[in-house]
This record gives structure tokens, sequence and C-alpha cells, in this order.
């Protein structure tokens, strides 16, 4: 596998995190780079979404990775076999990353030259929620293995992503797992939250998926 | 379902978790009542794992349950209808539970006449571990479909656990997962790890998780 730079990030030493957040992106919107926050649970299928959403988009866009974990680097290495610029962010122990962590991976990977970065946040459903890293937008994946009830036992991640992306459908034969109740619980939690069911295994979906994140990023670089 | 009493807990005033749990420990000792940590990913399984615990086990224990969670009862709701003691902690967005927290969970739950509580921890692989809640043993599970690499990415709950429950392995054959692969990682972790490969679906392996916790509460009641 490919080495991949390693980053130990440093905790923020930003009192206000939101405004933090703010001037991040208001810097990435003069650079035109889209940064797409994508949280989830540990093994909800995060990198190989995003590896399947590379392959589809490195054609048509120039893209970057930040992987955070508390540790190793599998993920990273993973990512980078598919020749986009990837670093590893190690959070030394922490569970999030708030705007001043990303800041430091994005001065790191550099991103002039690149029109979307994706940051693959800790997986963790509670703490990531809690902290505007100065993405454009925030997706979710929930795997069908995780049960259809997530909405009504951590609200606040379903509140603040725009896209919530039910992975895994290829598994839906072997789980007890209700499509309907799960659109339901998320929006009773964010009424605009937008689902896009897939497997990221199979491809099946993933269309839908590309084709919404293909026309924010327009969007983003037209809006003033 | 069942009402169940929901317990709004508040963060711990004390300074030293350590000592707490000792301390909290040391109480559980003296009443006989054995105090079992359950952690995980959210999704892995736990609240069914518990629920086929209890069937087995309530007519020769004395059993109560602590689900603890961001919000909703759902959980706590689901394990009342096997009839045992249990209490729903809200956590107040908190991602874990110490001791402080625990002791004000099995105030309410009163422990005098159990052999046995089982505390359902938060969805979470990450903040969970650093917090020792005054249990006697602390068991997480990994489900199947989370993936192998699990104790690469997420060290320290590997490490304070005393046992790994690798749960949904009805689902093997759907899965790119090596139970090998896993019990090398897990072990480069912590070397007296316990790994109990099972299906609470299907009862597979339960036996072998069910004789190892009866005769660890025995060992706790029979020690001095």
């Amino acid at each position: 596998m490919d080495k991949v730079r390693i980053i130990e990030i440093k905790e923020s030493v930003f009192a206000d995190n939101d405004r933090e957040a703010e001037r991040l992106r208001a810097e990435l919107k003069r650079e035109k780079t889209f940064l797409l926050n994508l949280m989830s649970s540990p093994g909800s299928g995060k990198t190989t979404l995003l590896m399947r959403t590379i392959e589809a988009l490195k054609d048509k866009l120039r893209i970057g990775v930040l992987e955070a974990d508390i540790d190793s680097a599998v993920d990273a290495e993973k990512v980078a076999t598919t020749g986009v610029k990837t670093i590893q962010l190690h959070t030394g122990g922490m569970c999030h990353l708030d705007a001043g962590m990303t800041e430091q991976g994005l001065k790191e990977l550099g991103t002039a030259d690149l029109d979307l970065v994706v940051l693959e946040n800790v997986g963790n459903l509670v703490c990531p929620a809690e902290f505007d890293t100065g993405a454009v937008k925030n997706a979710m994946i929930l795997s069908v293995p995780e049960g259809h009830d997530k909405p009504l036992k951590y609200p606040l991640i379903f509140t603040v992503c725009d896209v919530l992306i039910i992975n895994k459908i290829d598994v839906l034969p072997y789980f007890d797992f209700d499509l309907d109740k799960v659109k339901e619980y998320a929006h009773m939690r964010n009424p605009n939250l937008k689902l896009f069911p897939l497997s990221a295994k199979t491809g099946e979906g993933m269309d839908v998926w590309l084709d919404w994140l293909q026309q924010e990023i327009k969007d983003w670089n037209q809006t003033t």
C-alpha cells in the first residue's frame, strides 16, 4: 500500500468555533474549494463510499481527502490508492474535529488547486455533530445493519446534516431495517434532510448521490 | 410497550474519576452486585444481546439494567419487556458515562436486591473507553458489518475491555470480515482480551458468553 502522510493535529485554541468555521468557509469560497464533512458510526462504509465517489468524479474534479482517526492510517492508505491527494489526521484521542483542527489539515493538504475536499470525520454519532468544521455541506451515513431507530437515539447529527446516505442496501434482506421508518424518524429531526439509499459496494443508487454532490459544487462556485 | 422511568443524569462533580470508580466498585462488592459495562458502536446489537442474555439468566439471577442514551427511551422500553428492572439514563448530550453518572443511575435503580446490573453505555467507540464507570468487567461488541479493522482505528476501547463479543456472525457470508484478522488486531491491543464470536439473533455461540458471565459473577461473590 502507498505510504501516506500522517499529521498529529493539535487541539484548537479558538474560543468561538462557530466564528472560526465561518471564516474558514469564506476562505474556501474565495478559493472555490468545496469542503464536504462526512460523518457516521464506525463501520458504516464511509471509506468505501468515498472511494467509489472519487473513482466516479476524479476525471471531472480535482479532489483531496482528509482522513481523521484516533490512530492508524488504514483508511488514508486505502483512499490514496485512488490517486488523489490524501492526508491522515490523528486527533490525539479526541472524538471529533472542529474548525481549527480541520484548517490545520487543509493547510497541510493545500487547497488552492482542489475543487473538492472530503473530510472523513472520526467514526462517532455524538461528538462530531457538535462542531462546525467549516464544511460547506454535512453528510452522514447510516448503514442498514445499524438499524432504523438511530434518529431517535442520536438526534443532533440528523439535525445538522444536509444529507443522510443509507448505505449497504444490498443486505436489506438479511436485516430488520425499515426504510420508511428511518425516513419518518429522520424527518422528525430535520424535515429538510435529503435521503439517498444506496450500496457503495454494488453501486446501486450511487448516481443520485453523485448528481447531488456535483450540483452542490457547481452552486458553490457560482453563487457569490 | 411498557413505560420506563427516564432519569436525566448530571455531569459529575468529582475531579478524580478513577478514585470514584474504585469506591463504587467496593460498594458493589459489599452488596454482592456485579456491574457489567457494555460498550459498542451504535447499531452493533447491544440491546438484542442484552435481551437474549437476560432471557437466559433471569431465572438464576436477579438482574437490573441501566440504558444510557443521548435521547429517547426505545432501548429501555424494549429491555423492560423482559420483566427486569430497567431505567433509561439521558446523558444530556454527553458521549459517555463516568463513575459518578453511573452511581446516580444505580441509586435510582436500587442495587441491594440485584445480582447483576448491566450498564448499556452510549453507542460510541471513543469516549466511553476513557472513563472507568466502576464496573467489575468491561465488555464490548463489534458486529460483523462494522469490519475487522476497528482495533487498529479505536485502540483504547480494545485495551480497556475484558471481553470482545463479535456479534452478527449469522451474516458473515455477506460481508468481507476476517475473523482471524480481528483476533490478531485485537490481541495486538490487548493480549488478555477474550473473544466470543456469536449471533444474538440466532443464538449461535451465546452459551460460551453466558458461561463466562456466570463464572465471573460467581468469582466476584466468592473472593473477598
